[in-house]
């Protein structure tokens, strides 16, 4: 900090501070470090509430148009990099402010009539959150799109359906795909319902009980984007729930990005082969050519520590604090700042991913087809045709399999003499079900994996997306 | 376990077992001991299912009917206490089936058509979450009652406004009740929000991949309350989105709830004495009848920990799991039933705390005054009256409340004379701010703490609440 | 609460409370339907308090002796579950002292005298937690054990050794096994140091503040197994430090047991066949012969979780608590109960399927030699016999390994004149690094993976674990 | 990425990336924004192994000098500012690798003979971690020296002794200020312990199964400050108990600081008055004197949040992850990085805050004898000079202290006829213990309130902190 700044400080807070801020304080207290990055929200609110001011006559429309310009002029001085951040000046709010005043001269002290940086705070990160959840919105959409497209390609391939890791029955490649595309688009939903959620102004609710100046708080409210002016001030400096919910939206999906990126590091290995990762995303051993280690996949399936590490850290800071504005609350945006960073790298990573791999079909036919993964085929084959109750076709099937296991033989290759020796009422029809491909063929209910369903909900999936 | 039901166990799993669990496996494995909480929603999904086989000609109608009556008895045996669950059989599922078929025979064998565990534990756990929502959203709605009740009491009683606890402001009561009013608000969007997602039948959705029966989906969501089916197997039984957001939800509601206790116990200390808590939320001493423990307050400031650490447990499971189901996901039950019990005893106590607490006025009105709560004001109305840009405004009241503080008495009690040596302009008028009854009724901006706009809150809550 | 506990709950409370507790009350507050877990340390601490109050003379012998014999009483109704917990006396200490006083009249009476529920509930939940570390250590111990001589059956069978779960060097199933015998002594090691550390007696703190009675604090620090008093009173009736440190000892244990659980769920899967577990600790399907779903494993990869979520749930309420004693802290026992349980129930389950577990030693070595996973060995062989720069080493090795994968051979398959044709230097000695035999048996620096080592390191284990 | 960079890149990797890594991958994967802080880490780490490889004869002692010079070129450049970190070589390891060859030619590419980068990073990071440790033992050192010259200043002040935030019984300050004292030589004890479990070098692990070169592992782990190398390859490269164990000693640490923080906020109330906190950490109100916002105790108290969110987040993602070394381990850094630093500015910040603050003697003792906070005094007395029992006791107490409430006067303000009328054994000595000073000089059990038993303390930690 220079003189000047030293100065400058003393003079913003009233000279009171004889001893000055030393190093550990400053760096403790001073927030210019992270804050700044809301510097396009705080001079949108500022604009926003210059114009209001004028509106209502606080300030005469000349001073009100001063401030705008001169705000425009500063916006244009960050994005040039031109402009010298002042740790002695601790917030963005501040050093706005300051520097506005230096251009405009003295409308620029009127500007901050009626409002607190209380408020301002409160309006700037959730406009910045606000933003976050678009991003996410649309990074998730992007998403799905990559997964509907692998769906499409692959609507009728088969592949093992697992529980416990173990084949349980087949499913297709589509169908497989899908499935992130439900988790995805509830995700989709969560940061959707955030945003109408959060989408109250709070500008307006001053240090914390209001103002007596005439101020329409609608008007900002509009202005900004926002449905409507929050309904307590004192809630309004004091909330922090859009802050946890967006971590909450964001820790469930960085979850499911976990489990798909898992997937991948398995379907890698050299016992799986399942899908052939993009060198994009991969990362290799200069001697060991065959070696393609899923780094992208692997650091996708980490970040969820890292979003739950700021959700958690979030509720920490909050539990327990008397309202209304506590400094507590500026550990705030660190978290919320690097868990939305994370959440959209993950996001785009993942739709390159996803976009870039090639599944093995081969392979993933296969392993589709071993483990007798159609016997419940045959279980309910029994159950449908011979009218036998589900807990004694288990029984049938069960011995029909031991045959099998003994001859070293899949269950479509036993002769119907050996079925009829099991269960005397079984007939030629009974091979129409087993196998593979008429397994997933048969599975036509609603959300099944038949390629017939897949096709459906990849059909609806691409008009939701379009 | 005794042999008998060994011996039941092993015919359950079709005698593959040789060794036979032991008591580790049998501890660590079965879920029986806390998931038959879900009995009832367990049976009316069976019930449902029983039907919907029956409409599609799966089962005849007969069948149905001895299943659906059997169902029934099952329920009371268990509502009565009659019912002997068994660790052997494993589940709730299990326990229920097995009992059915022995009591009505065959027929009983012929539920499990069509459907797995799997969709079954989805159905099930879904059903009773969604009930949480539903008690959480009517003890949030009984919690804000109490609230706006409090305000209506008090809707122009002053009181400290503070940030960082220290008086910034003076505010309103009703005004501060009615600023948890807005979080209990927020709290039961997010409850009604994760409801409607949630609202998707999974049952159908067979192990994993759907089922060849021609089973009606829609028909068994309609008649279990769902607005439709599940859109992918897959997805349906790897899916604990619901469990997780209504975490979520509830850690925020557990937060709101910390941070009202955290203000129950400072009030209460000997120091503040801003409310008497009633003798049914605290405790004493045998010897010292002036201490009144603030127990409940307590325990309710610390339930955010709890509900915190079942969302941490149950993101933690879920990290990384390959589709579809795993039994990792076993461990959600008894994190959401501890979670949601927690927050329902919560919302229960603090509704009974609120209603008993009585605010004491005086000392509220005392502390109010003290410290140059008015000062802004008097800036204020020199921005207002006299057209002073902020930052001059600033200066001026800061030179007034010194000569204040000096003299040892309040801003009212300057003499006129004494403001204009420090700003010629002020007028008489400058008293009509002045005193913390002035400044609250002063603050009328839309959400401000005037008591004109806290009755209009809450009348609109009041209109909401009915 | 029957009328006679309600009147029995007013005569210890003083009749404070006319209004009496209320179910919802009872329900958050009183602690005995979880803290009667502690009977046994309730009454040993009861024990040593009143020998220590008849050697410093503040009881009679008699009285002592009484109290001492009755104690005895109480404990053994508990054991033989003859005891009435009442819950109108809300916690194990007055349902022991109240029953105490029943059986032995007035010398009761006199048992509380110095010390308060604030140090008895310290002391006694010390006492637990010190028995829980003493049961991870030796849980600890009985797995290093089974791990120790899974490494001793197969000390030289060679496997491969993943980075990012691709093949990248052949190790040994010894060596692998011994990592996990690193992981949980550093756990034990943890265990041992928090038992140290918190085997401070808070006895004798009294309420907060000491006592004037002239009591011999070291006489019932030793009673009990403890090294020393505590040494400020205050402290000792705030601290959970030990409750935390032994969660997040168990925290790091839970940790290692879910990689070796997601190994074992790995290497069961159909790809893979590495290890086959016993039906001991499996799951199967009654038609589907080969599944053997490795459900205890998954639950052992889950327990993190719960064990992680308790530790963030202690942290949460103990946050910014104001000293001394609040009741926020009675939040503490439950979540340290269940963590114990299932780190106990974890260490047991995986002793038992480690000790089962059985390695399909010809997959492994198949999987070992895949990969050219000895082409390090040959870069090193360059390096070492040659004289070749590292960086040098490696592009020489490409070209091999490029030459073999065009042929599809592995390395030592290629002729010595394809080898010289790419580098002239290299002689017949070079066929001595490749294999996988070979390479496991030359990596013999300390600490690596050569069978020689791995069978020091077994030996040194089997002396510290004897 | 200049062209020369990815060429350079390229060369690095061998050149099997044709498409090269994309902006995404290059954000997701690179780590070299974060862990150039391990510069100096990897440069030690080097030296060491550059001389071990000479003294082995596996390097020319020529080759070793010229890459042990180098590299201290190296750390002079980055030191100086001068070094150009390259994004395209990743990380700092291929960062200061490339450039030691550029400076020193051939030699630089021999220094990687056996070793890898896995075992790299991990002697890094657990230098750096280490390092740590140090630092943190040392502030809590200059902490406690604070606290317990708080303590020799006010040994026998009085205040009031707190449960549930109500005045329980009289305690003086310094015993107070030495409750921190215990706390934090814990924590101190945590560090210690940690340390010395994490001092075994795992370099020579090399990529994960130890080296076929003749390396001398005890000889870089002794030239390191380490006690001995790791005994296990495997362990060494997937081990992060050191960071996790690092993470919970800090997170009890800061749980520590939270509460102290929560105090200061309480007690620099207007309505508490305990304290006053210094100017330098307080921010204020240009217009409102009194108003002395204790920000860095409201800092302080949040920290506990980001410390256990970077303990939460590195448990997910440790959790599940199958051996050996996946690259999901690189998002250990920046939580460590992040905590450690966030723990020394607390403990720098806190150790200035309870240095500067100053007690309000006068107010503290006030509070300390309202609210008949030596009723207990009286009943010990009843027990100890009477003989009573001491439920009865408490009930002859309870009976006085209804009369003085009565009367609005205190305990000491009672005729010994008036207690007489309740008992009739009670004497003039019962004076003797009333009052606050009494009853905090007559607290003298071991670690009890009294002046002379805090003296003791004083003396014991002044010692041991010399």
């Amino acid at each position: 900090m220079t003189a000047t700044e030293a100065k400058s400080a003393n003079t913003m807070w009233g000279g009171r501070f004889a001893e000055g801020p030393d190093a550990i304080m400053t760096a403790i207290n001073a927030s210019i470090g992270f804050d700044k990055r809301l510097y396009a929200q705080d001079i949108a609110g500022s604009r926003a509430h210059a114009a209001m001011l004028a509106a209502t006559g606080i300030l005469t429309d000349k001073d009100a148009e001063v401030i705008r310009e001169g705000l425009l002029t500063v916006l244009s001085e960050i994005e040039s990099g031109q402009f010298q951040f002042q740790t002695a000046l601790e917030d963005i709010h501040l050093n706005v402010e300051s520097r506005l005043t230096q251009i405009v001269g003295d409308a620029g002290k009127r500007l901050h009539t009626a409002r607190s940086r209380n408020d301002q705070v409160a309006v700037d990160f959730r406009l910045w959150v606000r933003d976050q959840c678009d991003a996410a919105i649309s990074g998730l959409t992007a998403l799905m799109g990559a997964f509907v497209a692998q769906a499409e390609a692959g609507a009728d391939w088969v592949m093992p359906g697992f529980t416990h890791l173990q084949t349980a029955q087949p499913v297709t490649w589509g169908h497989h795909m899908l499935a992130y595309v439900e988790m995805l688009a509830r995700d989709r939903g969560r940061f959707i319902d955030a945003r109408a959620r959060m989408n109250e102004c709070p500008l307006g609710a001053a240090a914390l009980a209001g103002t007596s100046f005439p101020i329409d708080r609608h008007m900002t409210a509009s202005a900004l984007g926002f449905d409507r002016p929050t309904a307590n001030s004192l809630d309004s400096v004091s909330d922090r729930d859009f802050a946890l919910e967006f971590l909450g939206a964001a820790s469930i999906c960085a979850m499911h990005l976990s489990r798909f990126a898992e997937e991948l590091v398995i379907w890698s290995s050299a016992q799986f082969r399942f899908v052939r990762l993009s060198d994009r995303w991969t990362t290799g051993s200069s001697i060991m050519p065959q070696k393609k280690n899923p780094d992208a996949a692997e650091l996708l399936r980490a970040k969820l520590g890292r979003i739950l590490g700021a959700n958690v850290a979030l509720f920490t800071v909050m539990k327990g604090l008397a309202l209304t504005y506590s400094k507590d609350m500026q550990e705030d945006k660190e978290q919320v700042f690097d868990a939305a960073d994370t959440l959209m790298l993950a996001l785009a990573a993942m739709t390159g991913m996803v976009s870039d791999m090639n599944a093995n079909r081969e392979v993933l036919a296969q392993a589709a087809g071993s483990g007798f993964s159609t016997a419940t085929d045959l279980a309910d084959w029994l159950v449908r045709a011979l009218g036998l109750p589900f807990r004694e076709a288990h029984h049938v099937t069960g011995t029909l399999v031991a045959i099998a296991e003994k001859q070293g033989c899949d269950l479509p290759d036993l002769t119907l003499a050996q079925m009829q020796s099991v269960h005397a009422g079984i007939t030629q029809d009974v091979f129409g079900v087993l196998g593979v491909q008429n397994s997933v063929n048969s599975r036509t209910s609603y959300g099944g994996t038949a390629p017939v369903r897949v096709r459906e909900q990849i059909a609806r999936w691409k008009a939701a997306l379009a």
